[in-house]
């Protein structure tokens, strides 16, 4: 609930901002960071994009942003009601929800940004006021996790309960970690090899929790690994396909997104890309396919980002653009179903490890 | 397990029977369903897509169609293996797998073309000889399961544990059901809304069972709801977002697809698809959006599709053709967050009832 009350805390402090102002017969006005391209910037210590010192204003006094300014003011009070009433929401929901307070957004782009700047303003990310995405991965291991949300306080449960994995939704997310045997963390892209790993007993063998991004992780699951990190100090190794995309799904857990810029709580620096590399297709022959232009357009694009900068990037980017091949997590079922498990993945934590 | 040592008999009687054929001298030859257009017809009976009487033959006397019996028997051979270790795979996992056995697969789509022969040879599911799909729904509600799987056998869960839902895998889909409360399963299309139901204890108040689809059911949900319906007479309940996509995602759930008219075991054609209506969002007085071009082309085709005769069906897409709107589920939430759980949900499921 620590997160939940901070979040409280901070739109309050915004309210009573904002009265202090009217009570003395002033507009009320907020300063936001500049989200806008030039004030994004890339820093090379926290290996992620963060804003720059610019900031912008709020002001009920200005006719252009008044329309802008109650759309915040109202989402603060909405994100209230959500962390008092304990319920979870999303994007979509905020965008339906205003329509019962008569607040007009012309579309849910509209509404997603005054929740990006709501953000910025209380320098949180919106999981904190009880905003998540629709998108959910699953999480398999000997974590004993303590539940917050309202039902389930107190209640417990080891997260090896269930052997398909448990869903990363808001109770997760926000619940205590207890216990764990588990020393790393591995995180995995594709729901087949986390089965996989589960019927591998992976979590017992490598004494690994596991998680499945499903794709590109959402948010909460960017924000549990973080934790997992954190608090618990497990190593975070991420296994992807071996391509661009794989690539980024890794960098995207390791540094966030540019659009993330604002707030810092959806990263693991000390996260690791384990594999599968493009070298990693010549060295262990796995079955590949050819890159398709949007690919090799991608690598491009990659090679100029900031974040792509450390030689192991880069050894990858280039051998991917020299050998124009990709290959697949399941690839290695080639070598029998067992092989990513009981060769691959040993050598690969020893080499990164 | 009763399950998959039906699929290991079965498939042991196929390999009997290409034995006896060579110790007799005679070419092995198996008999397979037609499943080419012209043989799938409606069943109005059954409610679904149904092969038609005519079969074809793969023999081995045939240079012709050496290649692809020999693909079916290394399949047959591969699926056991899989049976008898306890161990589970995917389509893109069997295409992989074959290169350790130098099978020749030239794509994909061709090992997923003789998964589904070996389907409608054996008359099952892949699912019955553990071929998974990767994507994953997610369950919740007072519902005890106990294991099957190796490592679990015996062991119990009450699946209302994990308040972010369970995932629906392997482990599930083969469960046995123990003890429920629970007197009717409610399906729905959104994750958002699957998390809302949950926070909202509609499991409890609606003694539901409760399963997210996140759009189109995998083939092992709609297993698993099928399993529910039959094993423990729940009726089902289907919510989508109203447009013609969320229409056939109801409709898929209880009649099946087309590319399943060999198996009779992937539909529940009791299940009721209860809302999102073309005709509540008028009642309702819903946001709405209008009909894009291909909502359009796809209501059309859906007009002549003959799962879609009945009475329900045609007036609902008649007023999509009406109106030219559509809604999300979400769209409730003009009227508050709960809305949808203490109004709409109540008086659909007594309408449909």
């Amino acid at each position: 609930m620590k997160k939940s009350s901070e979040a409280n805390k901070r739109i309050e402090e915004v309210g009573k901002r904002i009265l202090n102002d009217i009570r003395s017969g002033r507009f009320p006005e907020l300063r936001l960071p500049d989200r806008s391209v030039n004030n994004i910037i890339y820093s090379p210590e926290l290996k992620q994009y963060v804003l720059g010192e610019r900031s912008i204003a709020r002001s009920a006094r200005n006719i252009n942003q008044i329309r802008a300014f109650t759309q915040l003011v109202w989402l603060g009070y909405f994100a209230k009601q959500l962390l008092n009433e304990g319920k979870t929401s999303t994007l979509r929901d905020v965008y339906y929800s205003a329509q019962a307070f008569n607040i007009d957004f012309k579309d849910q782009p509209e509404s997603d940004e005054i929740i990006t700047e709501l953000e910025s303003l209380l320098n949180m990310p919106r999981e904190d006021f009880n905003i998540y995405p629709e998108e959910r991965s699953a999480i398999f291991g000997d974590l004993e996790v303590r539940y917050n949300v309202k039902g389930y306080e107190g209640r417990t449960l080891n997260l090896t309960s269930h052997p398909d994995g448990v869903m990363i939704g808001p109770a997760l997310t926000t619940a205590d970690f207890v216990r764990t045997s588990a020393d790393k963390l591995i995180v995995v892209e594709k729901g087949a090899l986390f089965t996989r790993f589960i019927e591998e007993r992976v979590h017992e063998r490598f004494k690994a929790v596991l998680i499945s991004t499903t794709g590109q992780a959402p948010r909460s699951t960017r924000y549990l690994i973080r934790r997992l990190n954190r608090e618990l100090g497990l190593p975070v190794y991420i296994f992807t396909d071996a391509d661009p995309w794989g690539m980024h799904i890794a960098m995207v857990i390791i540094s966030g997104s540019a659009n993330a810029a604002h707030i810092r709580e959806l990263t693991t620096p000390d996260a690791i890309w384990a594999g599968v590399w493009a070298t990693d297709i010549k060295r262990y022959r796995l079955p590949s396919d050819p890159l398709d232009e949007v690919d090799i357009k991608r690598l491009h694009e990659l090679k100029d980002d900031p974040r792509y900068t450390e030689s192991l990037w880069k050894v990858e980017i280039d051998e991917f653009l020299r050998r124009k091949r990709k290959s697949e997590q399941e690839a290695f079922a080639k070598y029998g179903l067992t092989y990513i498990v009981e060769k691959y993945l040993p050598e690969k934590l020893r080499e990164v490890g």
